[in-house]
């Protein structure tokens, strides 16, 4: 019998897993996988699950039906006219997957209701494997006081010692799920989460997906930096609507989104680099996002010169089949048994955990040999 | 006593060659090497020739003196101010090594007579090896008919059979030089003129540098191709003043420069992709360049999106350090005795000789691979 | 009973012409007019026949149902979803009054049989006014011979004499219609023309609507003017799709197009301004249309700066509005018994007939004035 | 004998100032008039002061030379290589008309002094006239308490009642000057600074100069109202380095610019419209000035489009000659005896004083109408 995988998202009533959701199912009828790398001819014969045998599942604290949230994303032109009709019945096998997040009295126990959920899931659909993918709003940054497995496990039982990004991580490890972060929030950040993976002996990746500015970053800032033109300013304004956007408009949530985002510059460019990064909340922009960067460089003698660009993208459409990539190739992690960071896959993140090349280039040749390792 | 290098410029009045010139002695002077890449750490220890013991020459059909030239670039704000009194020594220096383009009854003598100008050069100089780099005004394409050096020859005596660059290419290998093309001419484009080079055991290199447009193309069309995202269309247009604004107005000329500038795409996304470039004379932008390129691409479920860049620069000033680099590299290739093509060169160019990589990133890797390999 | 103006549309199958009827059915189904202009409160009080009161009827050599246009415009993103069912009564309304372009064995003939069509539409729909508007394919440009009224009927026996789109003008004044070009083709542009409308006693207005690109130059460079900043080059490149982005893919059609948006800038900038208008076809742009334009000026002592601008918009739903306000005005200038040019209409053309403003502001409080003149 | 204008700076060796001062003496010694919106054929006749009739005086907290702020400007491409020369002699003779601001016991006091200055410079220079212009670094805002002259009067003796914008205006009325605004500074915003004017039967005009952004800002806006085009968001982001740039770093200050800012577009727009409008420094600018703008606006039926621009320009350049329009026009309405505000000046401001049109070509011809009024 062929093997299954199960892709559990935190977030799973959002734009993007919805996205991914209604992609997968479109994908199985038929559709052409762009944007999933994996599908790409580099990576055949590796192994990795067929799309069509990936099963959906997930918490969301939010109730709105999934194909309330396809019909919305339809109207936004983010999914094709037509679509809901089609997968129908793949919405309806995913909405049967889909918690709320269940109540606790402390984060120890909604730890372990949570993992049931997973556990339950795994059960109920057969599943070979599952892959926790975080996809929910961004949180603020927070700063977690233990540093150790035993002391952290004790203070779940009184204390609200970690925000719902890293209970969601726990949960995942609990239920001996590998997990990966896709947005920026605390989630595997502390060391002591990713200690509890490691002595799970579970794998885990993130973070902080990079969809749109960042990744047209990722190659431009080693196109200055390998023909040694200095950058003297790198400057962005990132406008974006849809529920992404009234989250970020949180200055305070926003701070996690440019932290990262940050990293990838100051790293590839050997070093800061003034300029600020604005993240503005356009409603009417809905699911799409605008960017403009302006770089600021120069040539032979300091003549100063200048590369701007803009960005227009939808972010779920960009981020969904980067879910099933990551979906894939965790499963593939899972089998080899393979512990602790996924570094190879920094490919996907702005904030790539464990690991500080950001140049895609090379990461794209990085993914590839670990592909083929085996 | 420490090895000199002498650089045999064709189109030596030019403003490429002359902030080359220019360039090289601020250098010398203690300007820092922006834009050299040959003068990253990443290169060190390789045994590339300093900068400062590199000598230059070279071939001009004018006589505008170069210190006139440096004081239009500075006017242009192409060379920083006061730089002229500043270099005026090695000014002066370059100026007793340019000879104008001689007459001759055939190219036949032609050859000849520019191989003794470059074979003289290094004697008065005593130079250890010679590279010649051709940064002449681009020609219109030209139908080479002979395709065996002996044919070609013979035909030399008689007829028009070469472009000028390929006689400048011709002339070089006579005169025992390296021959790097930094344009889209004919030059070594035509088998028998590589043949030629291998004839006389040298190495060649080009060709069309990418310096603006095409360098950004060459890093932003891997990462759709890695990121699995069609691209429906690429448009560009370039507008640009100065003597290259002025060739490039004909079209018949312009002609080389696009299908040089085409094969980046082409061959970067696996297929032909719609849009036009465009490439317009704007005598008021001088010596500066402005491109605007516009790409349609689509995400998951055909959702279609955009990317534009704007890339204002100064060409002269990006141009000219890399001349310095493909100088030095290629006196390295003649040390080690390289013969033929050098497509670790690839890094430099639109239309890398005897080579199918674009992707910026890859070519640094192969060029870094190839400078440490002995 | 309250007054009801047909409409009649040469290209009435076109992306214009089906928008421009789907869009007057949902504004009487409570659709914001959005880009109506006649719709402001400062053209209240002066009797503009309401949107719900005009009649559309016209000629298209096509069959294609407007049903299926309005479903392919609704697939492109051009018209909501779901508006085809909200207004199938009017489609099929002006469905029936839509003709075939009639044979005919000459030119003369032609434009009885066109006539014919006209009047029957009139008395069919019982309407108090007509007035005809040419939103078909742009032509190439046309030489008309003729300079005096009887040579050109005497001519239209034998000859072919016109180009079809000032055939539709002379059908238009046999029917007593009045006759707006919303294209740059030929049309009214032959002084012949004219003086047959004359004869008539009809108005006549036009050409060439300014809906994205002219129209941002026709703000942009009076601002230039007005503040004493020279401009020394305006380049500019339009990308567009769909039927009309394939008719000007031919340079001949494209050259109709290219004058009158020269005009503009000539007659705004009091000279003729360097830099080249490139309309490329790009394919899978579809009913969008992206335009770059880039403007070097100088301010004091001559320092150069720039201004760019990028339009993304989609023609048909920006022009479709305008088309409205050309019928509702031209029906008041025929209750008011306006004879001859409507220069007053300028506000809408990049080619204002018998008017030499162009400054928008300016033009919008001309057609103010003339609609509260009475 | 021919009569002489004085021009008092506040803020005298700025940028801006010190722009203008050898701007006057550069097209005193015949260099075009660029920019200089009263030098067009459309102003003569109306007994404008000639430019090389203006003399420069001025107060600066600073003792900068003028010709050593002259080299930087001509450093950073501001003012033309070899400007330095040819006015040396301009240059010293405003140098002797500036002065540092004097101490002074009580804001009374200061008055007191600072109006001497003025008067001084009127008597020593033997001018017709004296108009003041603040060209100073752009304040914090400011609460005035006070609504009466004569209050005011009393609170200067022994509080700081006022912000030094305001107390230079005050100066400039008690020695009989013109007072305007370049910046959006407090100065005359407080009613009661306007009826000290008044009492002083002197004119006064600002504030906030439209020089790059809101310039373009100012014909957009009304483009989209006059096609009744629904803007649903507009967005901007300002890089700017240079003394302005480091100000407004401040976010206090820079409350000041946004609040004069938006009120351009909440007027033209008819309400206020979503979106943020950054004011970044980035230091390696210079004196020059970047702005990206973007803009949501829709079509018929709801479709949703986009306008984007980017404005690269230098500031002083932009504003130098404006500010000599202002003090030839303002010395015209002394002569004229003009009292009060002078809201035919709004053509120059973001925020017309007792004005709401901001319609640039409406603000034109406005101001020709009171030029040509007697």
């Amino acid at each position: 019998m062929r093997r299954r995988v199960g892709v559990w998202l935190f977030g799973a009533r959002g734009s993007v897993a919805t996205t991914t959701v209604a992609g997968a199912a479109a994908v199985a009828h038929g559709a052409p996988p762009a944007g999933v790398v994996t599908e790409q001819p580099a990576f055949a014969g590796a192994g990795l699950v067929p799309i069509d045998r990936l099963v959906f599942g997930g918490h969301d604290p939010a109730e709105t039906p999934l194909s309330k949230q396809v019909e919305r994303l339809v109207a936004g032109g983010v999914l094709p006219l037509g679509l809901d009709g089609l997968i129908a019945a793949e919405l309806a096998e995913a909405e049967r997957n889909l918690v709320v997040l269940p109540d606790a009295d402390s984060q120890d126990e909604l730890v372990r209701r949570m993992a049931e959920d997973i556990r339950a899931f795994r059960l109920r659909n057969d599943l070979d494997h599952v892959v926790a993918i975080n996809v929910a709003s961004t949180e603020p940054p927070y700063q977690v006081q233990y540093d150790d497995v035993a002391a952290l496990r004790e203070a779940l039982r009184s204390e609200q010692a970690l925000p719902p990004s890293s209970i969601g991580a726990l949960a995942a490890f609990e239920a001996g799920a590998a997990y990966v972060d896709f947005t920026p929030s605390t989630s595997i950040r502390p060391r002591v989460v990713r200690d509890w993976a490691v002595e799970r002996q579970l794998p885990y990746g993130g973070q902080d997906a990079k969809t749109g500015e960042t990744l047209v970053k990722s190659v431009l800032a080693p196109m200055f930096t390998a023909r040694a033109l200095p950058v003297h300013a790198w400057s962005g304004t990132n406008l974006l609507g849809g529920g992404d956007g009234a989250t970020l408009a949180d200055p305070h949530a926003a701070e996690s989104k440019s932290v990262s985002k940050e990293r990838v510059l100051t790293e590839l460019l050997g070093g800061e680099v003034p300029g600020e990064v604005h993240i503005d909340y356009v409603d009417p922009l809905g699911d799409w996002k605008t960017a403009w960067d302006h770089v600021m460089f120069s040539g032979f003698l300091g003549v100063r010169m200048t590369l701007q660009f803009t960005w227009q993208g939808c972010d779920s459409a960009l981020a969904a089949p980067l879910v099933l990539d990551l979906a894939r190739l965790s499963a593939l992690a899972l089998e080899r048994g393979h512990v602790g960071a996924m570094p190879f896959l920094g490919f996907y993140f702005k904030d790539p955990v464990e690991s500080t090349e950001h140049a895609l280039t090379r990461q794209y040749d990085e993914l590839l040999r670990w592909v083929h390792a085996c």
